[in-house]
């Protein structure tokens, strides 16, 4: 008498987290270096010095006090400082009150959802989307509405969704720099995006919430990445520091919900609740503190752009087709056969680790996380033109 | 649109922490040592040093190995280094692969309920309980059932837990050294709890599981603490290294599924899709490897034997009524007058802050947690002396 919804998905773990583990397996069979692990979003960059920094200073303090519990939303110095960079960075009137800490993005996502919706609520999804967002819209009680974005440039599709929100949408979720195409949207499609979900609230006197799930905000190459809370009122932004400080494993990030949403106090007071009942007591406290001393640290792009050019460079040579990421570290690239589960598996024959499309709800294409040692983009190009071969043959 | 339960519990924090919060703001208005703060299980007792020197050895080696992903259920030499402890401490024949690392104690309970019941099964508690099961048993869309222990002992009711066992039945909650009134379930009181929820199985045609919440399993003062699992198959332990590591704020814990269970395998499946679906992406890695390496540190009971010395010869003498505590660092005290919440009011004015019982499930005593400083022990008696003597004028 197991519940089957949690065994299923524990039984069949994310295909990332899947192709992750066989990973580490193959790694350890054959040795690291001849394998070329594009699965998963693991930071190849270090965290800044001052993360190190401020833990070691942190050690020297009273143990008791910095081990304790904080508050369940978070250290208020903490929750201050993070209110504070937002109101400088994007001029926006953030408070303290309306940032909670969260163990990373994942939680701050779930936590949301959570607040915001009852069961058998519809929440839209822009494809091809972040898998697992399948996974708390449904622990939620919630369906999944998958409405694939604007071609070729990935940018939503306004009109689109327009079409899918009715009475039963309790949110929007948008991530952008996006993973996994890596496009970034623009202030134009944000505009238009606000613009509609306004009219439709009037039109179907609801609030409509939209989760901008944000965790690689810092991480793109030119383009501008418009701050959401500032285009549209009822926005709740999921932050991790998983990318921007090389963090993934220590679980820390925040929601934000915008001092703009004229509930915004109300959805704080859900989001409080919602992490109370999903079993968050408080976000890892030492890492409070490194997300607030660090706040203001900048994120080494220059590390991924390079990735992002010898690969692309590299897969371009050889003739593969894929989407030029304007930001995150995830190239979208089309498969060599229709079936991109088949071609991920063939890819494994030559030690290629790369995620098929389909559970970020499309067909045909891969994702190749970039934030990897570059040594091992480069030494991976025979084993590209070995695969591309292989359909040649 | 917001959801009104989630709401509903952030407009409402926990008793426990909606004191602390006072706390916090009281000590910040007349000084901290003005406040006699019983509210929170904030150990007082600093981290064994084995904690600093870990994290410190930890962060000289490679930041992006150290700060990485760690696989969903853990890092595999951090599952096998807990289990072989319990193995050796207990003796029974624990598997990495039954060990599931968590965000503490409570994610780990958020996960096993979610894990075992479905939507309106039933999950029974011994009341008083702490309070939070009440949330994550209603977040899993499940009805609590209360039971309350026998008096004045404070065993399970094995009668009584009988009477309410039926087929919506998932699971029963234990907590040995229990929080809040300081009980150690013995040996005789868990075999027949054992007997009764096998006779039950089989009565009723179905697994029913037994939770058993232990963060304060190395906290006892002489009593022994049998090993749940080995008296019961289908047991699963959340355990937490706040109170026995002194890390309470850092969030690190483990479930762990017996090996003695039939279906130990797919629950320990499960219990992994549900930790997916409540949004743990892994438990933080740092700590991880910090609670391995801690695995065998002896927690400090002496301080805390001390404490629970001054505190219960204090209200003794000035004839407080309360239950003699086994285990855990709480003492149930019976409140001056029928209503606990009133009680605790008058309390805060002598500026102590205790617990009322009614959110534990039991009208008429307060928890007072006395893992604070000896300090604020020996000079809270005049308050409490007072507080006494304002129900004699």
């Amino acid at each position: 008498m197991i519940n089957e919804t949690m065994y299923g998905l524990g039984d069949e773990p994310s295909v990332i987290r899947e192709l992750f583990a066989y990973g580490l397996a193959r790694k350890a069979e054959i040795g690291a270096e001849n394998v070329y692990d594009y699965s998963i979003g693991n930071p190849s960059v270090p965290a800044p010095a001052l993360v190190k920094e401020t833990l070691l200073e942190m050690l020297e303090t009273d143990p008791v006090a910095l081990h304790a519990y904080s508050p369940s939303a978070g250290l208020p110095d903490v929750r201050e400082a993070i209110a504070a960079s937002i109101r400088e960075r994007y001029g926006v009137p953030a408070t303290a009150g309306h940032v909670y800490m969260t163990a990373g993005a994942a939680a701050a996502i779930a936590i949301s959802i959570a607040a915001v919706s009852h069961r058998d609520d519809e929440v839209v999804v822009v494809s091809p989307y972040f898998p697992e967002y399948r996974t708390w819209i449904e622990a939620a009680g919630c369906t999944v509405v998958e409405v694939p974005a604007c071609q070729p440039s990935f940018q939503p599709d306004v009109e689109a969704l327009a079409a899918v929100i009715g009475p039963k949408t309790s949110a929007v979720i948008i991530n952008s720099p996006n993973n996994p195409v890596g496009a970034v949207y623009t202030r134009e499609s944000l505009e238009a995006l606000a613009a509609m979900l306004r009219e439709k609230e009037v039109e179907l006197d609801r609030p409509l919430y939209l989760i901008s799930d944000e965790p690689y905000r810092e991480i793109t190459y030119g383009a501008e990445v418009p701050y959401v809370p500032s285009i549209y009122g009822r926005t709740i932004v999921c932050y991790s520091y998983s990318k921007a400080l090389s963090l993934p494993g220590e679980r820390i990030g925040y929601v934000y919900v915008s001092d703009l949403a004229d509930d915004g106090d109300a959805v704080s007071v859900a989001i409080a609740g919602a992490g109370r009942a999903l079993g968050y007591v408080c976000a890892p406290v030492m890492l409070q503190r490194v997300a607030a001393r660090c706040v203001n640290e900048p994120s080494d792009v220059a590390a991924y752009a390079e990735n992002r050019r010898i690969l692309t460079e590299g897969l371009s040579a050889l003739g593969y087709e894929y989407v030029e990421p304007d930001g995150a570290f995830y190239l979208w690239v089309k498969a060599l056969e229709d079936d991109a589960n088949a071609f991920s598996e063939r890819a494994k024959q030559f030690e290629l680790l790369i995620v098929p499309s389909d559970s970020f709800g499309v067909g045909g294409w891969v994702r190749l996380s970039y934030c990897i040692a570059r040594d091992t983009i480069e030494r991976s190009m025979p084993a590209f033109a070995a695969l591309k071969a292989s359909y040649e043959g």
